[in-house]
């Protein structure tokens, strides 16, 4: 068997100190003050001699792994990727490389995971979890595994989490459809037991009400499971009959996209007959003849949280938990001009 | 300590067998032709009794893991969202569970994953590289890693492969847009050395060339660090001057949509001024005022074939490489509408 690649067989060739190349292997080179040039040199060199950082060896030393693990609901939601892409941008910045695996809003498929990565020696993880997992959730606090819940955070369990205020979020959306003048302002949510998704709806909701409109409230749901033809119903529900909505509320940008396509194909024309607002952003807003209004998530801020809130955890073990909320912003475009 | 709860314990408690009960918990119950309910019940049990199964001494005693890792080159761009989803789905058909990162073009990065996710012993790694990762990719093969490269080969890597006839697409698209009568037709691709987007102009550049118009040729080229400056910048250069374009072929969805936002504020007539058509797919494409024709990759089936092919390694070890190349296809909609 050929003899392992060592630093110091990468310092001789590079006729450098195996300090030095020991930052650069270990993506420390700023901190040492290793010119770029040098590091990809060093880097070459360590190529060619097809050099294997021994990862186990160095994480039994230091009983850490440098990964963290990652479990998004759904990776094929942009808005999920976009999460994902922010903390393996921050991770990175701390010298920790992200894994991640996602549920796809089941809970079994949620627990495999946990347990896979788990198994794989994470050093912690950040969770947006499934409908379902709290049972999933508790079981990592008693295990004292680090963690940070993400965008949706469960109300009866005390973990580390990082979400947006979504009921005043909600309610500003809805404030600014009543204010520009609409009157009949329907919602689509999705149904669903997650608390993000109710505390959307009690925005809606209490907006609704704090402008004496009460009884014009009228939410539809929609299922994941039978996502286009429910919101195909609930628009024909909402914009037909004697006093059809002037303007919906999607609760999350997937409703927004299905719902927007049909109301496309049946030729109602916004902003003119129907204001449209949607929770979330997507590059298919931006497309829309009618630019549509959404609430922006600060996704680069909430990513930087949970990563600090995650490694804080990692070093010091047992840490209070601590539960951030950031406020999200309304972005207003033409979708909800005035009539 | 508490005991650990085993397969019998869970068992005892439902009142069946052991054996039974091993069939659920790794998820085998239609092959033992276990019940919903029953099944249910068990898991439900399993999750009260906290029963953790013992993944890293099935993996020492099997030799594998029944885990694949997916390295996917920016999850933040929805295509690689959908063929994570995919292969996902996809494993989980055969009880394998996928972990993945995401190398977001960096070839660094893809280094680092690839040994994240070896020295987390999964069984094997589908890979969507890094531009300038061939190295990293002959390793593999050196170490005797199955893998499996998706949506860009690497011509000069001998290596098992999906993808897809990028050349033949790319002709068929330019082709449609001249036999509808256009005749300056413009390209903006991506400014890398990558094979699969080598074929995409290639395409474009033979069709040019069979309908007589290679003098026609315009391709500019963006670059993924600048790429809104870029691409603002080629569409002023292709869309202005005497002989302005009067189609545009993006090579893929991220330049298509960056595009078409330009395009929209220039106040670019589509498709009376300038037809249109991208590579790839996207929910803004439907939502675009003239839905973009586009080129469909068969996504779906590319998973299966990547998940199949990876799967035949880790069993048969040795096996001779295969590469799979499917067609894609053009769907024409309302972006290259004739004149």
């Amino acid at each position: 068997m050929k003899k392992k690649v060592s630093l110091k067989d990468i310092a001789q060739e590079a006729g450098v100190s195996t300090a030095l190349v020991s930052y650069v292997m270990t993506n420390k080179e700023e901190k040492a003050r290793v010119g770029r040039e040098m590091a990809r040199k060093i880097r070459k060199i360590a190529q060619k001699l097809n050099y294997q950082p021994n990862h186990l060896a160095r994480s039994l030393k230091s009983g850490r792994s440098d990964t963290i693990g990652l479990i998004v609901a759904d990776i094929s939601n942009p808005f999920f990727g976009h999460i994902a892409r922010t903390i393996e941008d921050e991770a990175k910045q701390h010298n920790y490389t992200v894994i991640f695996g996602s549920s796809d809003e089941n809970v079994d498929k949620s627990g495999d995971l946990i347990n896979a990565l788990l198994n794989r020696q994470v050093d912690g993880l950040i969770v947006i979890p499934a409908e379902g997992s709290e049972q999933q959730i508790r079981r990592l606090k008693e295990r004292h595994v680090p963690f940070v819940l993400m965008d949706r955070p469960f109300p009866d369990v005390d973990a580390s989490s990082i979400s947006i205020n979504n009921a005043g979020a909600a309610y500003e959306a809805v404030k600014h459809l009543l204010l520009s003048g609409r009157r009949r302002v329907g919602m689509i949510a999705y149904k669903t037991g997650l608390h993000h998704i109710a505390e959307r709806r009690s925005g809606y909701t209490q907006a609704l009400s704090d402008y004496g409109l009460e009884k014009e409230k009228r939410i539809k749901l929609a299922r994941y499971s039978h996502l286009r033809d429910d919101i195909r119903k609930a628009i024909d529900q909402l914009t037909g009959g004697k006093h059809p909505a002037d303007a919906l509320f999607f609760a999350t940008n997937s409703l927004a996209i299905e719902g927007l396509r049909y109301i496309s194909e049946l030729g109602i024309s916004v902003p003119e007959q129907l204001a449209v607002v949607s929770f979330d952003e997507s590059e298919a807003f931006d497309l829309f003849h009618a630019p549509v209004t959404y609430i922006r998530q600060p996704i680069r801020e909430m990513g930087k949280a949970a990563v600090r809130l995650l490694l804080e955890q990692i070093r010091d073990g047992d840490k209070p938990t601590e539960a951030i909320c950031l406020d999200a912003e309304l972005i207003v475009r033409q979708s909800t001009a005035k009539k």
